[in-house]
């Protein structure tokens, strides 16, 4: 396998799965040229006059939009941890004979290690989107037969829209849709908020297949993937479990720790300036960004400030601020529980938003870069800011992406991170894979301390006087090492074999998973 | 000019401004073959990170966009009579002294004829999209440079998505938008409703101002233009007449004549079988058909039924069916009057709609065959039900296509037309000017008499024992000859020159408009 040196000095191969690519030139610095992928022009006389569209079963549906090897399957992770529905497409995939298909899901969840025996027969080639749990186990083993790529959310919109990525046939699960092929998550027993992820595959897909388990009269509305882009519809009793669906349990964090980081950052945003009339954030879920956002809750009623839109990932803490007046909007990117899904439905002021209009960086701008600061996390940061999600210390893969890189472009970038995890430091020299180039990352906080990137002279000034612990990367790198016993081990990893590769906004390779011997 | 016959037996060009047409093939007979128009691909990294695109003027973002001669420049209609900002828009290309602009409205309304101006001097080479009042009187005359060319709005999203018209510069006027270009037509002292005409040419244009006499900050919601398609925002004082913009005087006609035909329409739909629950329909503007939603909903109410979705042009009449619960929804192409404005805005099931949604027939269907009732008028229909809206008999072009063609597609289409209008019979052998063919006409329905279309035995048959005037259309055309003195006196055409064509939804060219020399 050949590879070059990018930009970051990072080894990435120079051709993937057969096709060429281009490594990382460095932020900002790889501008497209070309046209977007062009989809066929198909006509309303190949589809029903009357706009009925359901076929009997989704091996039907599958037939009819030519189903063979070595296609370009997608789905969606609306459902989560209760999508049945990909493994049931596979398990019908399988029962028809066909190889080689490339998978090219929005993101993984630990369920769909039922697909793991495709992997193994070769009914799956490779996956393309997040690989999680024993997805990602089997990949780091080197034990796929393709190489996996992770993208971001708006890197996959990227990939699709500029034809890197074909999509042969989308299948996108639907928790309501009409016989027209109208469709939307806000309704019905599989609700799961929105289905924004699928817009992509819906537009570009040469064939898009909606399956439901909430078929209603035609218009579904709203109709958050249009019947216009769509084939065939098919109905099913049930999508999968509704409980895993939305977990409904999203809970703040109780260790003091992780507490005391969300502190830290509600404060930070209030002493930088940040938090004035008008100004945005973005948080995610887990249990320090919820604790993150009622500590700034507070802040913002002491001092009366209102925010003019939060981005989420939704959770009822959001919605509590969209209903308390502290916020005139929620751009929603997905939704985390119950109530997210709940406030979406009934409230206008709770937008759905999509890969496109968010994240996606080969359009005329997106919302991500509006955004005031973005509160994320992160599994490993360098001395350098360089930040991974992917892979552990471990050299394994164990997370998608998310929108997590296309959130870097927010105007303050924070990663609310604790400072070593299991004995094992987060922060350190070098990160096993870079997900996020350092220059992008504005903020570090930890318990044990905050470092600001030496690049953002404005905020090193903002927070001159500041009570919070602000010191030198560095030296927060020392004092973990102190406390871990040093660095951590590194993986024994065959140089030679890349298992899968982070691609960046834009589309180039960022860096490269490799083979874990040991 | 070289002209060939098309399967309706209409002589049209073979080539049209320079580039090679296909004739009319028959109903449902030419099927598209290629791939959709691509977009270039563009990188955030050309855009202001903040998110904020205002540019200084029009001029200024004209210049930015790189006007030059020559290019194709998109307007909309959205601002109807009110809309001065096309004027503006074609005042500042001249003074730019720029020429032989194709100019791409989606409709054009009187308040254009300041625009002759251009034509005559060059600064416009010729208008694709409707030529009504002086600017149809001078493209008749044979006085335009290029040769018109009519399109639905169906077939004017067709065009833009296959193609066959590339847009170099939209210019999108938008009653309210935020700096980053997200715009809507809901809020704002120019409220017009919703402004999905210029959806299109926000997707495959190759740059897109918006123009606003609302800026709000981001995020304007909702957006029915996204902000992501959008390069230039432009802030004006005004971008025209409010009280033009929405007539809000929408009157049901008081003609005795034009009251009866609504009745009958009413009664044809109820005794016909469509007026049961779930049912649907479209109904336009104009006072025969504002009429005709009054008796129908009476028929509703008498019966207990109710309509899953009404399409409009909406009025307050469409408006209070939603409210009244005799609709679940309106699926709204254009908002006619305040009320619609009002309840589009307020009411989510009061749904904007494009002409995508509706109206595209190289998509994978539409909303309009869905439909099933559509009442509609026509300027002339003769003995074999094929209709004109563009021409009157005088050979003069006098209205655009508007959603007409598309809306044939409904499952009952029921042209509701007085049978002669100023003593000229609209009921005719032979029309000036083909805009729908016979085929996809069911019912003709004039004060005088019924024509059902002999291919629909269904509707003849229930029909039967029906108090209505149900007659031969050849009867009603003889007793309206015998009313007006005979058939009407053709205009004298130069057959060597056409200046205007009619495009079916399609793309294929369904007929020609001559010259009319006297």
């Amino acid at each position: 396998m050949k590879l070059t040196e990018n930009a970051l000095g990072r080894f990435v191969p120079v051709e993937i799965n057969g096709e060429a690519q281009i490594p990382f030139q460095g932020v900002n610095q790889y501008r497209p040229n070309g046209c977007k992928a062009k989809p066929p022009i198909r006509s309303c006389i190949d589809y029903p006059e009357e706009g009925n569209k359901v076929v009997k079963s989704l091996k039907d549906a599958l037939k009819k939009a030519g189903l063979r090897d070595g296609m370009t399957i997608s789905t969606h992770h609306h459902l989560r941890n209760g999508d049945d529905l990909t493994n049931i497409l596979f398990d019908t995939i399988k029962s028809m004979g066909v190889k080689d298909i490339r998978w090219f899901p929005s993101a993984s969840f630990p369920i769909h290690q039922h697909l793991l025996q495709y992997l193994e027969d070769g009914t799956i080639h490779h996956i393309e989107g997040s690989m999680n749990g024993p997805l990602g186990k089997f990949t780091t083993e080197g034990k796929m037969k393709g190489i996996g790529v992770l993208r971001s959310h708006g890197g996959r919109y990227q990939a699709v829209q500029d034809g890197e990525v074909h999509i042969d046939i989308a299948v996108i699960a639907a928790p309501t849709a009409d016989p027209f092929g109208n469709a939307n998550g806000v309704n019905g027993k599989s609700a799961c908020g929105l289905i924004g992820f699928a817009l992509a595959d819906s537009e570009y897909a040469d064939r898009v297949i909606v399956v439901t388990d909430n078929l209603v009269p035609f218009p579904c509305v709203p109709w958050q993937i249009q019947g216009n882009n769509v084939d065939y519809v098919v109905q099913v009793d049930s999508l999968g479990d509704a409980t895993k669906i939305v977990s409904g349990t999203t809970e703040i964090t109780k260790s003091p720790d992780r507490l005391l980081i969300a502190e830290y950052v509600a404060q930070f945003i209030e002493e930088a300036g940040i938090m004035k009339d008008g100004f945005s954030f973005q948080a995610g879920s887990g249990g320090t960004n919820l604790a993150f956002v009622l500590y700034l809750k507070e802040r913002m009623k002491a001092k009366g400030v209102k925010a003019r839109f939060v981005r989420g990932g939704s959770t009822k803490y959001l919605v509590e601020l969209l209903e308390e007046g502290l916020t005139d909007y929620i751009l929603d990117g997905q939704t985390f529980d119950l109530e997210g899904v709940r406030s979406m439905r009934e409230n206008p002021n709770h937008v759905n938003t999509s890969p496109f209009t968010s994240y996606n960086f080969h359009g005329k701008g997106n919302f991500a870069s509006i955004i005031d600061a973005a509160v994320l996390g992160a599994t490993e940061v360098d001395i350098n800011f360089n930040a991974n999600v992917v892979t552990h210390s471990d050299g394994y893969l164990l997370h998608g992406i998310g929108g997590w890189q296309n959130c870097l472009y927010s105007k303050c970038t924070i990663l609310a991170i604790p400072s070593f995890r299991d004995r094992i430091p987060v922060i350190m020299d070098e990160v096993t894979t870079i997900c996020g180039p350092g220059e992008l990352i504005d903020v570090i906080i930890t318990e044990r301390g905050i470092a600001i990137n030496p690049k953002r002279k404005d905020l090193l000034k903002a927070l001159k006087e500041s009570s919070l612990p602000i010191k030198p990367i560095k030296q927060i790198r020392d004092e973990v090492y102190e406390i871990c016993g040093g660095k951590p081990a590194k993986p024994v990893v065959n140089k030679d074999k890349v298992v899968a590769v982070v691609k960046w906004v834009d589309g180039t390779v960022l860096d490269s998973v490799f083979q874990v011997v040991k």
